[in-house]
């Protein structure tokens, strides 16, 4: 696609993402299904262009974990289908009423969700991503703009130019997708403020954190996951064995699997001999602080451990005095994802989940909870350690904004203004947004 | 304060701000008591140094408006005073459960408010606001970074100072705020993305938009307020009137005040002479288009008017032939901050409040409502015209994010990896967060 081309498609994105939020529920349900079914009807045209990227790959011999997530063969299309027809039975996260309000008599106010505009999405490599992010977008009536890396050029443009022939009988179209196919820097999309309301980034922890620092468009998203779980000295020791070893070793290579373990040391000499011992079928590098190097054979940590998000069979232990030192760890070394307890004492745990400034606080389970799905959120957008908009596993409501909606017979300000007092009363959020026709 | 002792003051003010955080609601109302009582036991000293700023303004003869903003005086003290009081009387925004979901038996998960962490706050001359804001963020258990207009100076650090004293006894103090006297650029505090979590502006249209153009922290505001009134064909023309000079004249120095007009042509020819006459009052100036011209006298519309914030007895009235001409007018030169329609037609309404993708959106009613205290929001933050984090008025709610909690009894994630579903049951939102101890 030509500069040109790409200039024009992004003038009209506001106009097409006007029409597909005025869309009803219904309609965009039916543009998630047709897309799933033509996405299965024409598997071979993307299984084609998928081979062209992994020839490319090939012969730029690239790394291994890169060329796997590249790869999108029938497992990944049966796992994208089925995914875009739950996203298609989930809740329209579209004109919820979050507040109803009675000014006074007769004047009615209304906080209502809507959608943000337009997001942009920025991945490395998975083409699979693609697919969710878009129709995540059009549940929630957002335009998307796609940038992709480029050694899933290929797949990536028969991806779009299925969906966009799928909807092309459709009264909104597809014009509410824009796709930078160039192969330019990435710089391009991160310019797009006037346009884009939020970007998505997937991709490694060092692509999230080089989008953040370098676009002045809000970003969704997380760079690092340097989780931490503290022993206290009042823990069943059973339960944090059976914890430490699942949030380190069930997944180790995501976010929310423990990076450093925090061991109070009233309980260091009766669990870290066992926790060695459970950590041996998966050959769990350790390194160790003086105190824990006394109790077990370990590797001696570095000042640089303490900061390492080792993302593999690999944990930093230390052995600390108290709670304080336990939060006090916490907040200077990690990265504020996800941070875990394991206290029998109520008030201890209560201390932990207040003063932890994290998007995720668990007392006594698996830091590996920390997911969207498993929240019950029903679809992730993303996993943000951001504090503003949306925190922790983000949900559709995360694609989601909201605007005001008052509506009177006629009222104006001058009489409050001399006086007037408002009723101000509070009404039942349940029923249709003043915006919607009664069904 | 020098540039040490300010680096100083910035390195320790999250570690107060978790302080504060940990503070009861009990007794950061207490604080905002102690804060009420010690300004007006003090008042002279600060009207003393708001002497000293008047008279360098006078000396370097200021604008009158700016004057007008810069005076603190007995008046302004009250005012202040009964606003910190109200701001201790309102519920604490903090702790409250948003979402509280039972993932499985005795794994439970809540979403609880917790303070965004550091706003900065920078304003020109008004120093009431540093007042209003530094309350706000006490409430809420945020540290604050107050950079004042150099008008304003004396003023502003003798309120710091006096609040300081006034914290001195207590023991969280006042390390959670930190003023930045000195006279450099704002540009400063804009660069403190590491620190400041989320800027709020106050000032000028110009002053907030180079604030938002110049900074990577996300600022909560708006820059302009270019409000829209459609008077729809179907419409009582009585409450069109009341409405529109209402919208225009009864303050028109805001952001709500209404900018632009846009009358439908079948109703032009009755409405368009009754507001002429209507407006005499105020010698309110018309801008017309040529249809407007040949119903009224009126000055010729230039095309620059659609554009223009007046900010005065000063509109711009348009001719359109339907309800998506009003829409995409006000699409394209409006600023999604507060336009309103006029109309008896339901169904109109319901597309003009669907479709106008602003921050409020009306009908049958002034544009003046757009106001968190009418908005019965309790204190206002401010208006903001981002999609992100908070839009339209802004109470309590814009200072504060969440956290999500998760209590177990040693749950781990490898069986449901393995196909143990969740039971994910929505639980009652009353009752304290799990942090909190029963009272």
């Amino acid at each position: 696609m030509g500069k040109h081309k790409l200039l024009k498609e992004l003038s009209t994105i506001k106009t097409a993402q006007r029409r597909l939020s005025n869309l009803s529920t219904q309609a965009r349900n039916a543009m998630l299904y047709t897309i799933a079914d033509a996405l299965e009807q024409q598997a071979q045209r993307i299984f084609d262009a998928n081979d062209r990227d992994l020839q490319i790959a090939d012969q730029e011999n690239i790394e291994l974990p890169l060329r796997k997530r590249l790869v999108f063969d029938q497992n990944k299309l049966v796992e994208a289908c089925a995914g875009i027809r739950q996203v298609a039975a989930l809740p329209d996260p579209i004109g919820r009423v979050r507040e109803r309000r009675l000014l006074d008599d007769n004047l009615l106010l209304e906080r209502v969700n809507v959608p943000i505009g337009v997001i942009g999405m920025i991945f490395e490599s998975r083409p699979d991503a693609l697919i969710q992010i878009l129709a995540l977008c059009l549940k929630s009536g957002n335009a998307i703009v796609l940038k992709g890396g480029r050694e899933a050029l290929y797949t990536n443009k028969e991806l779009v130019s299925v969906i966009r022939e799928a909807l092309s009988d459709n009264k909104v179209g597809s014009e509410w997708i824009v796709h930078m196919e160039s192969r330019e820097d990435v710089q391009e999309i991160l310019q797009l403020d006037t346009i884009i309301d939020l970007l998505i980034p997937r991709g490694s922890n060092d692509f999230v954190r080089y989008i953040m620092d370098n676009t002045k468009i809000p970003v969704l998203g997380h760079a690092d996951g340097l989780s931490s779980l503290y022993i206290d000295k009042e823990s069943d020791i059973e339960m944090a064995l059976t914890v430490t070893v699942d949030s380190k070793c069930q997944y180790p290579a995501v976010c929310n699997a423990v990076e450093t373990l925090l061991v109070h040391n009233t309980v260091a000499s009766q669990f870290l001999p066992r926790l060695k011992k459970a950590f041996e079928p998966w050959s769990v590098i350790i390194h160790g602080d003086e105190r824990v190097a006394e109790i077990i054979t370990c590797q001696p940590a570095t000042v640089a451990v303490w900061d390492t998000e080792f993302l593999g069979y690999e944990i930093a232990i230390k052995i600390v005095d108290s709670l304080q030192e336990a939060i006090d760890h916490i907040t200077y070394h990690g990265s504020a994802h996800t941070d875990a307890i394991i206290t029998s004492n109520k008030a201890t745990a209560q201390r932990f989940l207040r003063e932890v400034d994290s998007a995720d606080v668990f007392w006594n389970c698996s830091t590996r909870f920390a997911d969207g799905f498993r929240f019950g959120l029903g679809a992730e957008v993303g996993i943000s350690t951001q504090k503003i908009h949306a925190r922790g596993p983000v949900g559709l409501d995360g694609l989601v904004t909201s605007k005001w909606l008052l509506a009177g017979d006629g009222q104006i300000v001058a009489p409050y203004a001399q006086g007037k007092p408002f009723k101000h009363i509070d009404m039942d959020l349940d029923g249709t947004s003043l915006w919607k026709e009664e069904e």
